[in-house]
């Protein structure tokens, strides 16, 4: 048994692309929309398009930016008829007129991350999306740390203000568990009647895909995941499992496995993602995890694996707020 | 707001012993011992007794068997008051004899590992160490692969037959969703009005934190967790998250770090465990782990990273059945 309704949505170069600031290569990111298309996948997020007035070009790969050219090289003549091609713009990175109108571009969704508190800007961005002829979400970043009405206030609007297809809670911290997922799933259900609601979640306590599931049964319909886990800190939901649980008959697994053996295994000597202590501790204490990948790229092995020295750095700066 | 009833089992040494033939070194378990009790865990699983007719002792190390004369070794004259300790007997592969009366041993809990198939022998051995003074619980092993008749009838014959503490649901395979706890919690609870509910959870789908959470609130009260996860093929649910989401305030999380930064981490040179591509097709796929462990020894590194290949050779097994 399936719910047709649900999307699934594979994040692995954009939110991986928080691992190497963009910088993944051709084939790579060739090979993943290739093996996410052939797995049956609905949307397929290839990246960024932030401004190249906030991120330097030097500093930041393709996938920060997707000008359209390097992405009409991914797609070539083959564009999938079945898996949309989605990009996202940060509320406050990224500029409305970098967005051509839809018949100019291959992407068919633009998804707007923001704080709750650039919700105005969040909405100007998706607005100019929607009325460019692209489909839109609206991803509401850090969600374990909003303050509730400023969350209520903001569904409130973007329920009224938009016509964005669905709207995510976004665990960044991934410090959520699944009684709080149902919470807000329940919230946003309660405020966006015309919109679906969608989850985006973090590895860091190893309920990535447990708080997914979770989102499933409360009636969330837009789902993400990534090839691996493959993304910021310890990672997201993986899509391998993802479409192993949901059994929808439209899924194959296969292309699924072969680029991950291919592809994104060797990517972990370059980039470590996935579980570790320092990461669990962010999750559990709900910090942003940017402390714990300072950590994991310290040089200092014996500093790196001192994990009580971390743990008690992270509880002392709480006693000093 | 915490549960006071809910134990929490360590046992690190044991399934992790499935990993290495139990041969963990005297320093290692004594600074896990140390540790455990430390943190304030409720029960630490030091090993299995099983019989040394069934198991080689050149072969085995020192905690497959738990002689009492090693297990002093471990705790010398520093025997935590609060944490008890535990040794499990395989039904199929232990003897009653080899458990001295409760007094003449440093042990508490005899925990019996059984299939269902091996109900009457677990009872015996349940029943045997009860009969000698210890605390006692059967864990019904592979309970993903069970016939819901045999498992109802030996559910009956534990609540009837035995004196134990608890009775476990055991997914060996790393193959149940929340759901499927949700339904095995009760169905035990309808069974086993005088004893109480565990579970033991594999991470083979990134699921053993989040399984032994839903059984806590469908009202499991023992909970096995290990050190960072480490446990036979995924692990199983990290101590570290578990105490950390009980909130029980006589848990100290400090001492659990320390010993995973300098006990712990390093085992990985030798051990390798956590979640891979291989454990999560036989969790997906519902088959005892032995075959993705086997692919993980393998010397061929083309072999172990072709998981298409794998994924083919598991489902074209399957037709064949």
């Amino acid at each position: 048994m399936f719910r047709p309704e649900i999307k699934v949505i594979d994040c692995t170069i954009r939110d991986g692309g928080l691992m190497n600031k963009s910088k993944f290569s051709f084939d790579t990111v060739r090979n993943v929309y290739k093996a996410v298309c052939d797995a049956g996948i609905d949307i397929v997020e290839l990246g960024y398009r932030n401004s190249k007035q906030m991120f330097s070009v030097d500093e930041y790969g393709p996938w920060r930016f997707c000008d359209e050219e390097n992405l009409k090289k991914i797609v070539g003549d083959k564009k999938s008829k079945k898996t949309k091609i989605a990009i996202m713009q940060d509320a406050h990175k990224a500029v409305a007129d970098d967005i051509l109108p839809k018949e100019k571009s291959v992407v068919d969704v633009i998804r707007v991350a923001t704080y709750v508190k650039d919700v105005d800007k969040a909405i100007k961005l998706a607005n100019n999306a929607t009325d460019k002829g692209y489909e839109a979400t609206i991803n509401v970043m850090s969600i374990s740390v909003t303050l509730e009405r400023e969350l209520d206030e903001a569904l409130q609007q973007i329920e009224e203000e938009t016509k964005i297809t669905a709207c995510y809670i976004v665990d960044s911290f991934g410090a959520l568990y699944s009684e709080d997922i149902d919470f807000f799933v329940d919230k946003y259900k309660k405020f966006l009647k015309k919109k679906e609601v969608g989850v985006h979640c973090h590895n860091h306590q190893q309920l990535g895909f447990a708080n997914t599931i979770a989102g499933i049964i409360r009636g969330a319909n837009y789902l993400d995941g990534t090839l691996y886990g493959l993304g910021r800190a310890a990672g997201n939901c993986p899509l391998e499992l993802l479409i192993s649980f949901l059994k929808n008959p439209k899924f194959d697994i296969r292309p699924l496995l072969d680029v991950i053996s291919k592809d994104i295994i060797p990517l972990n000597k370059e980039i470590s993602w996935g579980y570790s202590i320092p990461y669990m501790l962010t999750g559990v204490l709900n910090r942003h995890p940017d402390v714990a990948m300072k950590l994991a790229a310290s040089k200092n092995e014996q500093e790196r694996q001192n994990f009580l020295k971390f743990y008690e750095k992270l509880t002392e700066e709480e006693v000093e707020d």
